[in-house]
Formats: structure tokens, sequence, C-alpha cells
């Protein structure tokens, strides 16, 4: 009602054209920012954001994200990343480079709740996010209509007890080479560790409370029954161990004695969605590092 | 991926059946708490629940919600009501029943920005609120797709400067004897005194400031020069003065140097979404209750 | 810096002088609240406010407050109280009448550490809580001057494992009769079934986590470990089973990947005074009632 | 009540000794990164944390913030800084060097309110804060005993409007060379604009209410007659505009129509002491850059 009706923003990319982030890993030691920037300086790029941590300056592992324009890049991609690969041998580093230009491919899978899915693929829409989805996987046809809506492929892979290792073939089929992560928005199966070890990316799913209380099925029933004060949801990468992973991303919501299991999930949803893609954009935008089941999330 | 597959609830809806809501006002004084729900019980109604506030126990104005299950009833509701009124006449009562059985009919005003209409539209669907809406109203047509996929009525009233007059003509057609109240979901014109005055219903705005800073335009991009920490959005009824109406709810979310206007803009539209929401359910709940330009907001 | 000089309120007590509150837990029925209400009128007093809250409204448990003004009061106390019980009886209520011209007597149990201690002692002081107390008994005597400092009892009872049994006799000693409800402000000890059984009034702990997370020792190691982004605290009452009993607040702060085990204790003592002096000053205004191992904590 | 007694961590300085933090601002262009880290690494110094900012990669402003470990420094501190001086001119940087060696002196400003002293106070005895504090300076004496028992120097200099300006040369005579910053913990004076020239150092402010809303006197009463659901607290820098300096910290608190003024006040007390604390310790490990008015903050 108070903005002036033309100062409505067009949905641009949220990513900067024309940039790099690169991600190194390595244990801590003199020197590394030094040769880091020293590299990029040299090839003509201008850093735009650095982060940092060190789990201990004298013998831990240090972490490094750095954002930089390409622009003024003085060898081709190739031959920058073949440079890089010396000085990053020579720190034992763990390393990659992620390119603007190449948005990541999101797979998702969902069962019956709306809620986690429309939320992702409406801020897709609205490009909040800078990814393609590839895919929206799903053991139900419920959503496939809203899925459809977006123009997006949906393929309805149902799972019973029986077939479910061919399912997860089935899913494996559709994921690999197609996505470079799932997400899975609310998807009402369990992975098994096979699937896992074979799908080859990472895999991200929200869970309905704050890990680790109420690990597994029903929290909010469980949350209800133990008379919690507050409420949450995380976002994790998925692990062998069920809700056990590297944790993302969690927030909360205070409830009272008032509200009852079903207040509860209604609440809920609106923390689920909101973590989650929390999570889906840190790990789109690559400021999420893994490190001993532990996440570092560069602002 | 935790939960079993079984235990989708279905969206029933969130109000039980056959209950009303009594809601009063007026001067406070002995007695009235015992007198209302004597009458309720001698009626054969059982009160589900009961809240109360007083400005001051002495000199103040007393408010009082109570809901009660019309199960056992022993007259009809005609007559309910009027004995009620000569109770209500002799402590001077401002009052209204509202009853399950009638859902509030509600109307939405949007200009370009989809995302509080999205997420009314979404719950409604979930079966979160508990009404109908009516018609959706907008000076631009981008979101009509959007809207007709919901099986909603879509209304383009274009607005121009030299229009203003008969476009609120229009849309006052629309709305009265249509829809119970109207939401203005983040709809970007200034509403006239004379709409006001004519429309005969509760209008509910949402700013996309914690109120009273940054009154009228572009609040995020004043949040941004003044350097705050916290950024936040309030609904409220909207009244002659701009931004200046009873504030039914409000919510932050911190923020810090690193994000300018846009991330703002992206981070405020999680919170608006959410706030209108939350104050739209109380509206429609029937807990809200104004006095002297604040709200009393019964949980 | 801006406000005037004149401004400064005077600590006044928080509660009205002459007012009480009754609070009854019944099977749900009809009738309960005009019975009450109708009594509180009868007898000439004002009700201030008032809460309920229900199980079910059909088979469910039944719960009210309602805090009343005893100015116009015509019987005397004891008489008062008799013709309620007989309304009592009739709805199978436990009940109980809390008088504000008897603030509760508080015992304090510490240790070491002094952040939850201080800071109950400072809104005693500064009239936030509307009690007396009586005593603070520590197994370490680090914390004596701070106490005495502010004219409170300080008595030290050193605990070790082959004297804890006669150091829970005297610390009983000190209780029972002296004080109407103890707190635990981070006592390094665990305390025994027996002591619980035999102390005869309410027990608050703050825990440093938000349970039912890292119940036991040491939360604040097992968070950083586990790398959650929310850590918390939790007031509740103690019972035989280790940080499981009703819980009556919580409240978390968010941490990222740089704050290591130190710094997530430090963030976390703030956050353990603040919620455990909003569960005191619930117990103190006689807002918790405890059903079935939860609270219900009336606003 | 469930850690076991043997963990309580001694105070030690939250500073790691024998360290260093670089602060730089200039015009960003490529190659800073670069320069600054090379001649770190040059001197034989170790990055323990890196933090930087860019107002805008093209046309900006860049700050940074680097903290080093001096361990193995190769020259003597002048000399160091005296080679860092040349790579500062060649980019037009402000700069400068901060010792962990040398710790803060802060004085404390303060009236009759004793929650915010009280707590700073608290915290710098509890050693979260690495700071020096020189002198409590009041213009009342009732907050005089509870400094004392700090062992920290109290002054009073009382102020009436026709003293204001003998007083104001008092208190520069307490500060000029003895303290490195102040704290105005809710000082009911309004500083003049001849006490800011000539004072020479930070003065962080506590105001409350979350700025820009509430500006001025009386900010509770303020918040009550809006209806406000939120209330808050900024810490800022002072300058010659009241409550208009840039904004080091805010956090604000959920409130309801049942609090009144002083209930508002009294949760008004907890955020604000929170508030002040969080600025202060940012000031204390120097990571606040102020630019055009508004607040840089590293974490």
């Amino acid at each position: 009602m108070s903005d002036s009706p033309t100062l409505i923003p067009s949905a641009a990319p949220p990513t900067r054209p024309n940039t790099a982030r690169l991600l190194i890993g390595c244990p801590d030691r003199r020197g590394i920012v030094a040769a880091v920037s020293q590299f990029l300086f040299q090839h003509n790029t201008n850093i735009i954001s650095s982060d940092q941590h060190s789990t201990d300056p004298e013998t831990g592992r240090f972490f490094m994200r750095q954002e930089f324009s390409l622009e003024g890049l003085d060898v081709a991609l190739p031959e920058f990343e073949r440079h890089f690969s010396s000085i990053a041998a020579s720190f034992e580093m763990n390393w990659r480079i992620a390119y603007a230009s190449q948005p990541k491919r999101m797979a998702i899978l969902c069962s019956k709740y709306d809620h986690c899915l429309l939320d992702l693929l409406w801020r897709v829409r609205r490009g909040e996010f800078d990814c393609e989805v590839v895919a929206v996987i799903s053991n139900h046809t419920d959503l496939e209509a809203d899925v459809r809506a977006f123009d997006i492929p949906f393929h309805h892979v149902p799972v019973t007890k029986d077939t479910k290792a061919q399912s997860e073939a089935r899913i494996l089929e559709l994921l690999r080479g197609q996505a470079d992560f799932a997400v899975l928005a609310r998807y009402m199966q369990i992975i098994s560790g096979d699937f896992l070890e074979s799908v080859g990316m990472p895999v991200i799913n929200i869970h309905h409370s704050f890990l680790p209380a109420f690990v597994g099925a029903n929290p909010y029933k469980s949350a209800f029954a133990r008379g919690v004060k507050i409420i949450g949801a995380t976002a994790h990468y998925v692990t062998l161990e069920l809700d056990a992973g590297p944790i993302i991303e969690q927030d909360v919501a205070r409830v009272t004695h008032r509200e009852d299991v079903r207040d509860l999930t209604q609440t809920g949803r609106d923390i689920e969605r909101n973590v989650l893609a929390r999570a889906v954009r840190a790990h789109l935008e690559d400021r999420v590092l893994v490190y001993q089941n532990k996440t570092v999330v560069f602002e």
C-alpha cells in the first residue's frame, strides 16, 4: 500500500555474473591466505568477498571461501585451475572452484506434503535461487499438477516394501548425471545406505525438529508429549545414520500449552520451509563446507 | 524422510464445527464474567475457551472472548442472541457473536508481488484458514494465472492517476456485500479516505517495516540507509492516517552490513508473508479487538 | 541519555496488593466458569484477570486461574475458602488460593557459577519479583561475599561422595518450614530421590540445553560436538528422572561454526539466567500448573 | 544440577595473548588482500581470522579486519607498523593495529538505573571482556556502593541546568587520557555537542527502543501508546544528532496487549543490558568499523 508502483525489482539472478568461488580446506599453517590471494591477484581477478575459518590456528584445519570476479582474468579457465592446483598441492588442499555461469542442477524428492516443495519452486521462479530444477520425484501423484504448473518435469516413482530396491534404482537413474544435488522436501521414505553410496551427490533433508531432539518419526507428537515450549526444524546433509548428518541450518518457534499436535504441525510447516530454503540457498552459493560431520557455513 | 507415510493429516477445517465466539467490550465492573458465563451455562452451551483483558480493573474497559459449543443449545439462535442483548444492555456492551458455521469471506487486493498473495491462497487451500476467498483484485494482470490456478475469481482493476476514483468505485462494487473483510497483500496503491469510509469492512494491510519505524514508501531502502541491524514487517488495520492503524502483528529478522537493499527485500518477503498470515488467522478466528487505535489479540 | 531524569520508577512490588489468585484443576464439564465466577461475584470480589485451558472440552482436564481483588470481600478469608471448598467438591477440583499479601519464600542452591544466582538476587532487589529470599545454600564458599552483600543468609553445605546423605539432610533442615520453593541456580550436584521425596516443595532447575536435547552433563560440549546452529536453556521442575521434569520455560540463541565450547558457554549464560528468571517469575505469580509431567503456563 | 563439579572453567581472558588486529578501510581495488596478507606472511605472523567487506567491488569502500599471532614476528612493533604504513599509503588506507596486550580502558556513565551498569561490571569481573574499567561517573550517588564493591573508582558529578557546562568539564577531565572509550549505561542526561567534540574517544549509548522508532524520551511510554507488538533496544555510537548515530547492535522482544508501560520497562531492561553488552564486546574486540554513519560489525 505504501510503495510507489514503479519500484518492483525484476527477478534478476542473485549472483553476479562472471564470478567464481574458490573453496579450500587444508591443514592450517602460515601463508595460505597470502599464497591464494597473491595467486588471484596475479591472474588479474578481483576478490569480492572472502571468508575463512580455522578449527585451531596451530594444529587445526583451515577453510576458506573466496568469491572473485573473472572480468580481467588473464588466462583460460583450465589453465587457471591448473596453475592453482600446484599451489593447492603444496598446502595439501582439498579445493574446488564453482562458476556463477554454471548454476547447480537441483532435484527435489517429495511425497504428499506441499509446503517445502512449493516454497522451493516459488523461490526458484522468483529468482531467489541460482539453480535449475531438473526434476521433482515423488512416491505419490498428489503434487504432480502443482509441479507441472511450474513447467518442471515430474516423475512418479511409487515405493512399496517389496519394490524399494527397484524404486531407488529408478530414482538413481533420474538423478545421476542429471542433478548436482538432491533435496528431500519432506520425502517420507527412509533412504537406504546403498542409495546414498551410489548417488554421488549431496542430499539435503529437512527434519521437523531441532536436532538432536526428537530424531526419527513423529517429532511433533513427541514434542507435544514432552511439553516443550519451543519447536524447531533442521536442514542437514543426509548420511548413513538417520537424522545425524551435518547440520546446515536450524530455526525454532515458541509454542504454548494451548497448541496440540495439529497446531504444532501447522506452526512447524512455516519453520520447515524457511529453514530448508536457507539451507538450499547456502548450498547453492557454495557457502557450506563439511568437516567431521559438522558444517562451516560462511555468510 | 523420517515420518512414516501413513501419518499425513487430512486438511480438516481448523475450527470446531457447531461452535460460536462471543466478543464483548464494555466498561469494567464487577459481575461481567459471572453474568456472561451464567448465561452461557443456562442455555446449555459449553465454554471451550475464554480470554479477557481489562485496561484497568477500576476505571478501564473490559474485553472478553468466549468460544463455546452450541451442541446442547436450548433455544434457536435468534432467541439466544435476543436473550443476550438484554444482558449486554445492562453492562453497556458492544458485542457480537460469530458462528463457525459461517466462515468469513475474504477479498485480496494485490499488485505485482506474489509472495503474500500466494502464501494466503496456499494456506486457504491447505485448510489452515477458515474462510472463503471471494475475489482477488489487482491493478495488474501479472498474477492472474496464479490466482485462476486456485479456482478463485480474479478482477483486473487498473488504476491511473486520472481514473483512481472510478477504480475505487469498481473495487467497492466488488467488495460490498460480497466480502466480510479485505486484505492488502502488498497492494501498491494508496487507498483514499473516501474509499475507507465507504467500504464498510475491516481492511488489513501488510507494511514492510516494524512500524512506527519507516512509515511510507521504500522502507527497505530507508532501513539500509539508516544501517539498522533488524528489519521487520507489520500487519495492521488500515485507517485514514498512512501506516498508523491498529497493529495486529509484527515480526523481525536480523540483518548485517553485508545485506544490500535487494537482500533486505528478499529477507523481508519471508517476514511479510508470515506476519500477514498470522494477522489474517487472528482476524478470521475473531481474536482481535480494536480499542483506541490499538488491538487486543487474544491467544 | 534520552530519558528525562524525573521518570525513574520506584521499585514498587509487581503485584497489586490485596489481591488473590484462585487456581483450579478438574475434569472438564459445563458450568465450571459460571459457578466459580458467580461465587466470586457473590462475595463482592472483582475479577482482574482470568485464564483457562482445557486439554479437551469433552473428556479432558480443565485448568483455570482467576486473579481477583479482595477489596470488597464480604466475609473473612477462612469462611471464603470454606464456601469455595463446597463448590470445589462438587466439581472434583484440585484448588488453592494464593494471597498477594503472603509473598512466597525462595531458597536458592548454587555452586560456583554466579550468573543465575546474581541475576535472581538483582531482580529481587529491584522489585521485579514478589518474594523473600530466605537462604542461599552452596556446596562452595566462592559466592558467599556476593550473597552477603545482598543481606541474605548464606549457608555453606559442602558435599562429598561420602557425606552426600548428611549434606542433603542439612539442606532439608534449612528448607523445610523456611521456604516455599527452591531454585537450583546451576547447583552442580545430582539431587537424590530421597531428598526430592522429603523436601515437600517445588524445586526449579535450570538446565543448559533445550531439552530434551543434551540431557545430563556437559551439554555445551555435546552441542559443539554435534554442530548445532542453535543452543538453549530449559527451566523445569525437578523430578526423579534427570532433566525430565515438567518444562516451565525455554529459550535459544543462534550460534555458528566460529563458536567453540567456551563461546557457547558464554552465550549460554545469558540464555540460562533469562530463562530461569522467567520461570521463577511465572512460579511466583502462580501462573504454572502441572499435569501429566507438562505445564500449563498462563500469561 | 547436571554438570560434574570439576568442569568449572577459570575466567581466562577471552582474547588470545600476543595477538594483534589490523583494521583497514580504503577505496576498493584489486590486490589489497594480496598485499596485506603477503605483508603479514613476510613478517612471519600467522593470520588467525580475517573478515572483509566491500560496499561495492567496483567503486566502493573496502574494509578488512585481520587478527594475527605475533609469535614469530621478525621485527619490533614500531618497525612493523612503519613497514605497513607504506603499503597503507599506496592504497590510501585508514588503518590501525590493536594489540591484545593493551586492553582498552572503559569509562561508564550512569544515573540511577542499575541494570546496564551491573551487567557490564559483572561481565568484566567474569572475564568476558578484555578491558579495564577505569571509572564509573554518575550524576547520582545511588549506585556508588555497588560500584565500590567491584573495587572500581566512582565519581559523583551532579548535573543541574545551571552547572551543566562545569559538570561536563569535570567529566572530560576524568575521561581524557584516562579512558579509551566511554559507555552511557542509561545515563539520563543529554550530552552537549561541545562535550562530544572535546571528548576525543568513541562514546557508546544504549537507547531503549529499536531505532529509528521512538527517538528521544520515554520510548516505552510511546511504544505502549502506539500498541506495538515488539519492543527493542539499540546500542549506537553517540553523534551530535540525538539517537541518530551509527547503530552497533539491536535486539527485540515480543509483547502483548497485557503489558503496560511498567511491564515494557521491565522486559526492556533485559534487552538493553544484552544489547549493550554485545556492542561493548564488539567494540573491545575491534570488530566495529564506522563509515557514513553506519557500522560494519565483523563476526
